[in-house]
């Protein structure tokens, strides 16, 4: 395999200039003289007039809300039979491969339930404040819109994304790899108001935020968090939430977790410790088998409460879903995010990660969101292995699988925020790959 | 009729800090001491356990494309029946009353077509380019995917947005008085990448944008504009363009008239000055009846190709959709744009236009996008009068209905941006109205 050098990279990326784009055409058709009239055959294709242009289309707002076009059938959330025992406690992924800019669209955004989805009638919905306030409370949604609101656009990703990567490659497509995460504008009402209005006693220091799925999922939040950005949440997107991402009210930690923004959300008790409920003990701990020798005294340890979702980053374009179909000249595009705040810069790598370049942020970087980047390159035919990696603004860089493994080992489920690799094959093709993999459990 | 004066709006404006607001609750209930059990009846309200929670929920991902809960039956686009012939050519409105943020998710964006909506299959559609160019090009999807990408938040809205109400108010629901605007993020590659691809002659000033819709859509855009932002649109907030927004393709001009954006884009010809089409002649101009004595040399003429939309702004809470069913302190909120840039300011009244203060802006401020306000006030039961009115950097001050009728009499159509008018009756429910009304036709 023969690597890209990096000053290569540098000077090709240097010499596509807006202006110089003529060879990201592929097979466009380029009309000769203005004797054009029946250069194509097909009777649909200019200068014709194709066929739906000689009538009328179908009615307005046949659909009073409105719905995707037919031809858009693939661009649709997937399961993974296997992946779960049954489809109530499951997972579906979002079709990053698909999904451009930084908005999510709702149907679209991925759902991690573990007790199915409760058919909630917002008339009965209610949700009791109480433990360690001055003022117990039960409002229901009128009561709760009446509060002022906020709008925030945040990514939301399940720290079970690329869960199934750490003892090495699983799931071929970008869709399976990064898809528990999508990214949408919340609209709530700033816990601290909430907090205010019941009169939070100074030694009230954690919050149990309680489900009302089946599961009964919950979980604990310091009132730290709670103070600082919480939201409870009642629209994504400008309307309200979906079912399966908690209508009528879900709870909403920017940059953190998505499993403690409790969705179905019934019960806020503030208490002074953590409630060590089972979704923050037997799950979504980081059980930790180190393979680096200075951190072999952590084994068998585990991480509690590792809220935040650090920088990552991932490559969209080319992916498994969207390979290379001639040589010639394309646009890489990718996502990156940090549950810390803003992404800093995203380098990409050609070769494995041995060279890198920074690639250009692409429109609004936003706080606790996505962010989009790109980079031009030219493709000959050559295999290539492509990695994005984040830094954000403390200084944090996306880490290798090397480094992940050295700090955990490979029986961590969650937070794998570690450099992707994609392989560019010959023909254009491009897989999942993991490079110089430790992954053996020792 | 007591109007509110400005100082005390002011003072009450001030006291209502975010620390201090207790009395948004109209009827929490608060839980009097420990023994909370049983304090409500109803067996699905808390502390009791809800009958939901007793079971599995529904299955993840029954719907692979997610949709609205049952239950927002409500938040859908609206036809006004009466308003068009038939519903080819036809309108349906975005729920403004319904919509927080400032996104408009796909399923409710307005809709306006002038000959139906086409059935176009993506492998089918092709964009030609040609004129006054080097090379004359069509592009098929694939190839239009190749160039650089951008995406932004834009809103999107049709200059006869409040046409029905020049000559008075006859549209009593926000969603018909000012719901032909919506607000997405739209991806697409800037349209100054393709005039660099065909290579634009000097002496091409002027391009028409042809739709491929039974109506034949078109209009001239001058080349400036397509050199600064125009974008050639293939997504709207994340997903494949909507049928009826365009797909698989539409023209997109950022802050100018709906009009203007070409969807189902089939041909882009560059000529050397506008090509006069129907819908920016005999539509799309505004007719002047001037009622200012300077202006009556005007009469019966028409503005053409008047593309921008300027400063223009709506209170979306408190109107007749979400009356007020109580006494007491809420947050009045609203939607201010402008397609002149960012909006800077916008004043609220509730003594219609006596008496102005500045309501903050919430969240991101983006260039012509939504942008959010809102302020508390405390209602007692009186009647009032309110009203808003946004201000852009350019200093352009939202006018009042005897500005615009003055300036162009009551036989417009397009280009309503007027203060609108919320009446509150002393029952809460609101009405549309309009204050000294200069609407006889001269």
């Amino acid at each position: 395999m023969k690597f890209i050098d990096k000053n290569n990279i540098k000077s090709e990326a240097k010499k596509l200039k807006p202006l110089d784009r003529r060879s990201f055409l592929r097979k466009a058709a380029v009309i000769t003289g203005v004797s054009s009239a029946g250069l194509l055959s097909a009777s649909n294709l200019p200068p014709n007039i194709p066929s739906w242009s000689k009538k009328l289309g179908r009615a307005v707002n046949v659909n009073p809300y409105g719905l995707p076009s037919k031809y858009a059938g693939n661009v649709v959330r997937r399961r993974v039979p296997w992946l779960t025992p049954d489809n109530i406690a499951s997972i579906s992924f979002s079709p990053l491969a698909e999904i451009k800019g930084i908005i999510t669209p709702n149907g679209l955004v991925f759902e991690r339930d573990h007790g199915g989805v409760p058919d909630i009638n917002p008339d009965d919905y209610r949700l009791m404040i109480h433990g360690l306030v001055d003022r117990p409370l039960i409002l229901d949604l009128d009561d709760l819109m009446r509060f002022p609101s906020e709008s925030h656009i945040h990514f939301l990703e399940c720290p079970a994304n690329g869960g199934m990567e750490w003892k090495g490659p699983q799931m071929g497509r970008l869709q399976f790899t990064h898809g528990m995460n999508s990214c949408c504008e919340w609209t709530g009402v700033p816990l601290k108001y909430i907090l205010e209005e019941v009169g939070l006693k100074p030694e009230g220091k954690w919050i149990l935020a309680e489900g009302s799925d089946g599961a009964g999922m919950s979980r604990s939040i310091p009132i730290s968090k709670a103070l600082e950005d919480s939201i409870i949440v009642y629209a994504q997107n400008g309307e309200p939430l979906r079912p399966e991402q908690g209508y009528p009210v879900r709870l909403f930690n920017p940059g953190w977790e998505g499993n403690t923004m409790i969705k179905w959300l019934r019960r806020l008790e503030i208490g002074d410790k953590p409630y060590y409920q089972r979704e923050e003990t037997s799950k979504y701990t980081d059980l930790l088998y180190p393979y680096d020798k200075d951190r072999q005294h952590l084994k068998g340890k585990a991480y509690e409460f590792s809220f935040t979702m650090e920088a990552k980053s991932v490559i969209t374009f080319p992916c498994p879903e969207k390979p290379l179909k001639s040589h010639g000249r394309y646009i890489l595009e990718g996502i990156a995010w940090t549950g810390t705040g803003k992404i800093k810069a995203v380098d990409v790598s050609f070769d494995g990660g041995v060279n890198w370049v920074e690639a250009p942020l692409k429109g609004a970087v936003l706080d606790k969101c996505w962010t989009r980047f790109s980079i031009p390159f030219e493709w000959k035919g050559q295999e290539l292995l492509i990695q994005s990696r984040a830094i954000d603004y403390t200084g944090y860089v996306q880490p290798t699988y090397n480094q992940l493994r050295g700090a955990r080992g490979v029986n961590s489920v969650y937070h794998n925020n570690a450099i992707h690799t994609w392989r560019i094959l010959k023909s254009g093709e491009v897989q999942s790959v993991q490079l110089s993999c430790r992954c053996d459990d020792e």
